[in-house]
């Protein structure tokens, strides 16, 4: 089936669908080109003559709530991945839809994750027709090797906001599990035993599905204070026995990369912020909670307090490490998308400065400006970068499906990109020719540190001058290209793939900027 | 003009017309009746392609930024009553639109005051065609003699939001006054020397309005934090000296009646409530600003602590008082859609127990449920009632308008309705055989309190039943108005009124429940 698909060259020169799942869609025009018409997607109204006066939209199990929201074959459902592992709710919702004898549904996660791996079963017996939204692990692996009846769609955080906020995805039924809520569908991630700290993942999922069911294992009598989720949007909320895995919702610590190698470019990276003159007072960063880039917000953090230099605000994925520098004044606020430690959490709770955003506020590339083009100096990783500083952050050298985008695409909108990454994994080189998946532009892509040498773009000569006189390892990517194939034994092995598509990798404007292919 | 309107009964009786200011409109059909079609408004898509980067959305003056908003003649404008009678930036808007030489245009605030009388010159001139929205003082005066060109629309804050998001008006360009904004848009009332505590009455214009233009007199820094308003949302960025008066905007102190009379009806509400058995843990209630209600507020207050009961949430307009309620733990909330005191706007700003809400969550009857409805119990003025308990709150009984809706149709769904009024004043009968503009259906208003005795709405006979054995002065309504007759000397004069049409009242869901008509 995916073989008859028709394939274009994008502006990336990259072949792409000009159809995907039955929707014609539109290929890559390159970065601000693709200018939206039309208007967004409009749900239905609703009365409240139709919803409970009292506020109680109690239902009494997920399979009743489903029945209530009207589902039936084809439809699509959304969940959401702060519980990222240890989610128990999407696969009831599958089980209960099997149960309904419903089939050919949408399932559109916000991100899948190995936990999600008994879904297979329901692909496989026609209950889920396909998925779109990031796959990690297994579901992946399942898309990759061509099992999966419909294409793969994947898109960044923004990407998915945009594509509802668009209606080019049109959920029929969100279910939004929250770690707090009250029967009115009010719902926060701060508190109970599933507390994840926020719940943004489903904030345009609440504003445009057709119907919103709220799950929880923590009721609370109206209001639930914050509310995160507006229980105006919801339509039932269900109580279940446990909703998350606390241990896999999130890590009690995260911990810092201990490889002499990444301590390396963490630390390069430290010096390159600092000596580009990014590193000033009220300036702002953003980086993961990878080992890496957790290494290098200590190593920047003390040179902040070297300098005397604090910053105006910090975007998180938050760690201990950034609850730190919050609480010890480095910086005004924490901007967060996602908690990744209980530290996270409680800091979320009870600090004001310690704000939850959400892909609408940071990563929407359709709206009036976002947060992501504001921040000074984002650090994003990368499992391939090419000549031309494009990189892939989906697949591997041997073509596999193995990662979501996340907010990595939005990220690269800052003022300065950069990608600190080993020049080599497994004695494969990371710097390639061509990148396998085309995931980010490398004209948004400013600087490559790696253990060898930094590389900055050649377009960003205003880089390329701050730091004309450093001591900074500056060299071209060519280079370092060169000397890491010289130790790997030549160039990295293309991949074996099939050319049939499997899966296809969205812009943040919703065009398609390349294609996946089947691996056997 | 006016004259040549078709009018129909509509389902409570009243005269309304089927077309309002060129659009079909449809007659009030009863408590719950009208159940809308169709989907919500949807405001065009834009894009981040044609936003700075940098966040940075300033512009020079206002008129500038209504030129780049693309002001043209016959646009609806809107604007809001955050900062009430000392409100600064409407009149500005509209003699830059003047000044710009725009003419029809449509202004939609969310309420006008004394302040807003220099817009007579424009309506005078052409630059304003008519204004939907509540007239408070000499506005409604001016649409009461029928010196508008088109007709008044008066809403509530429920409906306002409802008319909104089901794009039933468009509003071209929103101008949002913000006490506190930052470059990018993000904007609050928290603080700044206008500060007015929070700014929902203006979420729908954020949400749904072609552009959206922020004028502040207090700029900080990205992020502005807390984003009351959401700068994702906004186009342009203004600052001016000065927005407001801060003297006018709240006043220092909020003051409980001093009239023997008023205080009697407070303490017979509060032992209505007490005796009704709606007062126990857990409970909720509304009471505003006003003299009586204040003085309610006080006696409950003083009998919650007497009777060791504690409420769940309290629903504002807060004052000092309900401040006091917080912070001695005689709430768990403050659910504010309004702060009508400096220590509100305090309260707001440091007590994360003190909510801001919006007319979203509180009032909209075209969503999934609203606050109002769960509320235990809500007590609200009015000008007049009559024998089936309908009431007016924007008319005087000489037929003037002088009034905006407010909340008052929205908290009619309460869980009880108490309206604690005078039964005359200045020797007017307040009770009276047909109101002069219905406002308020009588099947929703539980309780009458008067100086005189109680009376309960016939339908409610749970609460009459609740009351039975109290030595509470319940007496019926007719009786209650025969009494007061007596006193005043017979039925209040009808006013003289032209057939003229001047304003419609629309009803929570959008259709028309009653007609203005011309005073001479």
């Amino acid at each position: 089936m995916h073989k008859s698909i028709k394939l274009v060259h994008n502006a990336a020169g990259r072949m792409v669908p000009t159809e995907v799942n039955g929707t014609a869609v539109i290929p890559y025009q390159g970065v601000g080109k693709y200018i939206p018409k039309g208007n967004k997607a409009a749900p239905p109204i609703t009365s409240c003559a139709h919803f409970p006066a009292d506020g109680n939209k109690i239902v009494g199990n997920l399979k009743t709530a489903l029945e209530k929201a009207g589902l039936r074959n084809g439809m699509t459902i959304s969940t959401h991945h702060h519980f990222r592992d240890g989610d128990l709710v999407a696969n009831a919702v599958f089980d209960a839809a099997a149960d309904l004898g419903v089939k050919e549904l949408m399932w559109f996660p916000s991100a899948s994750f190995p936990c999600h791996a008994p879904l297979i079963a329901h692909l496989e017996s026609g209950v889920i027709h396909h998925i779109e939204g990031s796959m990690n692990g297994p579901l992946g692996e399942y898309c990759s090797r061509g099992k999966m009846r419909g294409l793969g769609v994947l898109r960044s955080h923004g990407g998915r906001y945009q594509a509802v906020q668009d209606g080019e995805v049109h959920i029929d039924i969100a279910v939004i599990a929250a770690p707090t809520a009250d029967p009115f569908g009010n719902a926060n991630g701060l508190t109970g035993p599933s507390a994840c700290g926020l719940l943004g993942f489903a904030l345009a999922d609440s504003q445009f599905a057709d119907k919103v069911i709220v799950v929880t294992d923590n009721l609370v009598d109206f209001p639930c204070v914050p509310w995160q989720i507006q229980g105006n949007y919801v339509d039932f909320v269900v109580q279940m026995d446990q909703i998350g895995e606390p241990q896999k919702i999130v890590s009690g610590t995260t911990e810092i990369t201990k490889s002499p190698d990444r301590l390396l470019i963490a630390e390069l990276t430290t010096r390159f912020v600092d000596e580009a003159g990014i590193l000033k007072d009220g300036f702002s960063f953003q980086a993961g909670a990878g080992g890496t880039a957790l290494a290098f917000a200590i190593f920047l953090k003390e040179l902040m307090i070297l300098r005397g230099v604090k910053a105006r605000f910090i975007r998180g994925g938050s760690t201990k490490y950034l609850v730190e520098m919050l609480e010890n004044g480095l910086t005004g606020y924490i901007l967060d998308g996602q908690t990744f430690d209980l530290e996270g959490v409680r800091s979320m709770r009870e600090n004001p400065g310690h704000v939850n955003t959400s892909p609408f506020t940071s990563y929407n590339y359709h709206g009036k400006g976002n947060f992501a083009s504001m921040v000074d100096v984002v650090v994003l990783g990368a499992t391939e970068v090419d000549l031309n500083f494009n990189a892939n952050v989906v697949t591997h050298s041997d073509g596999k499906l193995l990662h979501g985008i996340g907010g990595w695409q939005n990220c690269l909108f800052s003022k300065c990109t950069i990608l600190p990454i080993p020049s080599f994994r497994d004695r494969i080189p990371v710097i390639v020719d061509d990148v396998t998946t085309l995931v980010g532009p490398g004209e948004l892509i400013d600087v490559i540190v790696t253990e060898r040498g930094i590389a900055i773009n050649p377009g960003r000569k205003d880089l390329i001058n701050a730091v004309r006189h450093s001591s900074l390892p500056i060299r071209s990517l060519e280079d370092i290209k060169h000397e890491v194939e010289e130790i790997c034994g030549g160039e990295p092995a293309k991949p074996v793939m099939n050319e049939e598509v499997v899966a296809v990798v969205k812009w943040v404007d919703g065009t398609v900027l390349d294609c996946i292919r089947k691996v056997d």
